[in-house]
């Protein structure tokens, strides 16, 4: 039985997707839709995501949305059957350990690094990565590549807001505090790895690779080799090295 | 052994755990913490909830926090142990389109209502309520009830911003469309009752409970269906009644 993402290189709940898949060693056929106005057809909310978003997982005959949930599911369903890596333990106490990363994840992390993503990708220096996000974010849609490059030069060739990121810098080095003390002895946020710490990837992949913001990594010592080990995880260093190339 | 749950009756997320305990019939302690302070001192910090939050759950010599992770993990451990209620589906499928669900909430639902909360908080009207949750927001913390009710009138005796409140009514009203017809031919948003329902009950319960929004379910026929079936369980409704008195 086939198992089909669809998805985006460009999204980070896609990369959660795919780094769950790869993790599990599970075979997987990427489908990327036309355009933004492939995710709003009455068939893809019908059937798809009724909220008109991607990632969707194909599984046989069933059908799941939203990144999180899908990689749940994966575990659940795939974990120790193709290798031996495990995503959500076994044990009832650690399982809602893990439950509980994934809290702060969701609730603390994702939102303070999001908020600086989305002033930074404004920017002018970041221009061509917009493009090809046009066709997901734009609203109206754009379907014509030229389109697309006139419209991300209008939206994208302004300065990020610097009060906002300020802001969100400061609550970030805050939630990266509490990591740094979370983190103190251990190789994972839970002792080992599982779900919770495969989630924090995408975003802190892209936020990373700003030169400004890498330093709120680098400067906690704890921090910083967490992030060393997941994305020198066999797994997660394919997907990254896929969508570069 | 006994559990015992941290937290405020004002607080939406220690209503979630709160009715997940009812649901499974488990009996629990309630504990409140003094004031915010109380929440933040470095032994709570260290052994409670490292964001300093409220809700935490110490089962015999285990503790969690973040409601969500708490619910999956009483879930897992007890349900089925102490009556027929299952909250999380045994079946793999089923239990990935409850996390399905439990992303809408998490990611659609639960953040449109928040804003308005948010902003509906701050009216005049809501002074008496604000009172008791001042203790937990302001900042810096207050501890004594006369200096509470000075910074209540002071911070909260404004209006609300109508534009804030008209554009997450907009957000809000879109999410709803969208479950209208996910509810259609169903009891729950999975068929059976989950977690998934279960954690949109205390928002729904704040928001709904001002007029001005109410409508928002009762115009939707399946919504509004679905969230009396909702509040009337008897394990959610005894939790609702006992912060009213
Ligand atoms: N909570 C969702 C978020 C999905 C999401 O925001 N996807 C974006 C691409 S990264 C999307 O489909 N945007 C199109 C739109 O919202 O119209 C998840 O984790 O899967
Ligand atoms: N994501 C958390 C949110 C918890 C939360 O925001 N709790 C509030 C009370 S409702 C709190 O403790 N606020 C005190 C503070 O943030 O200082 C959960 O679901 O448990």
């Amino acid at each position: 039985m086939t198992i089909k993402l669809i998805g985006h290189p460009g999204s980070g709940p896609t990369l959660r997707v795919s780094m769950t898949l790869k993790e599990l060693g599970l075979p997987y056929e990427f489908e990327v839709p036309a355009d933004r106005q492939a995710i709003k057809t009455d068939d893809f909310l019908d059937n798809k995501h009724p909220f008109g978003k991607i990632p969707v997982l194909i599984d046989g005959d069933f059908t799941i949305n939203e990144s999180r949930a899908i990689c749940r599911y994966l575990a659940s369903k795939y974990q120790g059957k193709h290798n031996a890596t495990i995503l959500i333990p076994t044990d009832v106490h650690k399982a809602g350990l893990a439950s509980q990363c994934i809290s702060y994840e969701s609730f603390y992390y994702d939102p303070a690094i999001t908020k600086i993503v989305h002033q930074e990708i404004y920017a002018k220096k970041l221009i061509s990565q917009c493009i090809s996000y046009e066709s997901f974010y734009s609203d109206p849609p754009l379907s014509k590549l030229v389109q697309q490059e006139i419209s991300a030069k209008k939206k994208f060739n302004k300065d990020p807001d610097q009060e906002v990121i300020k802001q969100a810098r400061e609550e970030l080095a805050k939630v990266l505090d509490v990591y740094e003390k979370i983190l103190e002895g251990k190789e994972y946020l839970n002792g080992e790895f599982s779900l919770a710490d495969l989630f924090h990837t995408p975003s802190t992949h892209y936020i990373y690779s700003m030169e400004a913001h890498s330093k709120l990594w680098d400067s906690r010592p704890n921090v910083k080799n967490w992030w060393n080990r997941l994305r020198n995880r066999d797994a997660i260093k394919k997907v990254l090295d896929e969508i570069k190339s």
